[in-house]
């Protein structure tokens, strides 16, 4: 059963808002979901919710679900869910929602890690996670230097797919020769991954949007793997390609 | 030979940010091109440029260039040209070119097109412009409703290949009738695509962000295609299904 339904008070504004940024995150250890959809989908995750911020509408549309988790409800008009979050328009809810620890996954028996070298984009850490989502790689590792899980940019543009994935922030080189699988660099000059064989084992690692994989990460990299260009452009999206690999790796497993 | 550099006049100024909006860039048949190497790009591309405003170092380091070419340099600041365009940094140039008619093309011999029905995104645009560059083809047709080709955001994530396709808006249905090709629609519930046999000619239809392929248009619609999914999310972005069926059907091109 929830709490009494409380108001927003000031506190609680600048609560928020201080967790636009990083360092209050990481302080609190807490983050931001706004809008319907994935407000709902997070109520019925495994991540813990502290705070549901939401309009009446929302609260009385979703008093089953609202009442069987046991988050403290405050009550808020439109626009003070739009000063409180990023959402151009939500007439729905914002939820603020603890973080979960940053620790090591075992590689998988049986299917890709993506690795991310220095992602900074926040929109494109939050597409590749929708892409890790629909071709069902539940596990992603990112270098320190790759933008924040919990930006709500990333959170917006994985579409609720951030519910479903794991990861971890660490040293990419420690990582990859603890785990001693084959690790597919994205270059623009390595093996045609159309003419590729059957694989069903190893990391897909991507790099930086203007750098690349970076010297000494490259060193690990077992497989260089190139999408090929029919055309002239100089190069794809981070995004663009990591989609483009996993459709790949993931029709190998299959053939 | 380039005329005599001038100063940024007020009038200029005035111009060029009127040509943020879709409105006066229709009026005027101008856009704009901001950065160092989509400047150099379109200054040597079959776009006629109007106007190009630079900081004088970048007219030092391309005054060859910039002599060879027929254009009316403006000599301005980066802080200039940061509030002229919408690049939060600047240092070099922006160049004011003419539109291009909007004039159908006939359908390639032995090529793919790119069809976009209200895909409305600039963003999703320009990466959909720069994925068809990448794949090598050319030719693009978009709805009406789709966003507009020279919004600056849309010739900013082409990261150039805003130069080398061509396009048309137009009444798809009309379009389709005439050309009597095949047209493979993106959607959910459609064929494999890691399943199809070779091909060579024909549309690469996507829909709009939140509606996919209208209903009209779906009648035309010869194939249904779908990228197959192995996890848990309900959709892909636009841009990141045009990228892998792209992908999947110049690998049919060759097979």
């Amino acid at each position: 059963m929830a709490e009494s339904i409380r108001m927003l008070s000031k506190n609680t504004v600048k609560f928020i808002k201080s967790l636009h940024q990083k360092k209050f995150r990481n302080q609190e250890q807490k983050f931001f979901v706004e809008g319907e959809k994935s407000v709902l989908e997070v109520l019925n995750s495994d991540f813990r919710v502290e705070l549901l911020v939401a309009t009446e509408s929302f609260i009385s549309r979703h008093n089953t679900q609202i009442n069987s988790s046991d988050v403290q409800v405050i009550l808020a008009t439109q626009n003070q869910l739009e000063s409180l979050g990023q959402y151009q328009s939500n007439d729905s809810a914002l939820a603020v929602v603890h973080m979960k620890p940053n620790r090591a996954f075992a590689f998988p028996e049986d299917n890709f890690v993506i690795g991310l070298d220095d992602v900074r984009d926040p929109g494109n850490l939050g597409t590749i996670i929708r892409i890790a989502d629909w071709y069902g790689i539940k596990n992603l590792v990112f270098s320190a230097q790759t933008a924040d899980f919990y930006n709500p940019k990333v959170i917006q543009s994985s579409m609720g797919s951030f519910i479903r994935v794991n990861f971890f922030y660490a040293d990419l080189n420690e990582v990859f020769h603890q785990w001693k699988v084959p690790i597919y660099g994205a270059f623009l000059d390595g093996k045609n991954v159309h003419k590729m064989k059957q694989i069903r084992r190893g990391v897909i690692l991507m790099g930086n949007e203007s750098n690349g994989i970076g010297e000494d990460l490259e060193k690990v990299v077992t497989d260089k793997v190139t999408i090929p260009g029919f055309g002239q452009a100089e190069s794809l999206n981070v995004a663009i390609a990591t989609a483009i690999l996993c459709d790949n790796f993931k029709r190998l497993t299959i053939e």
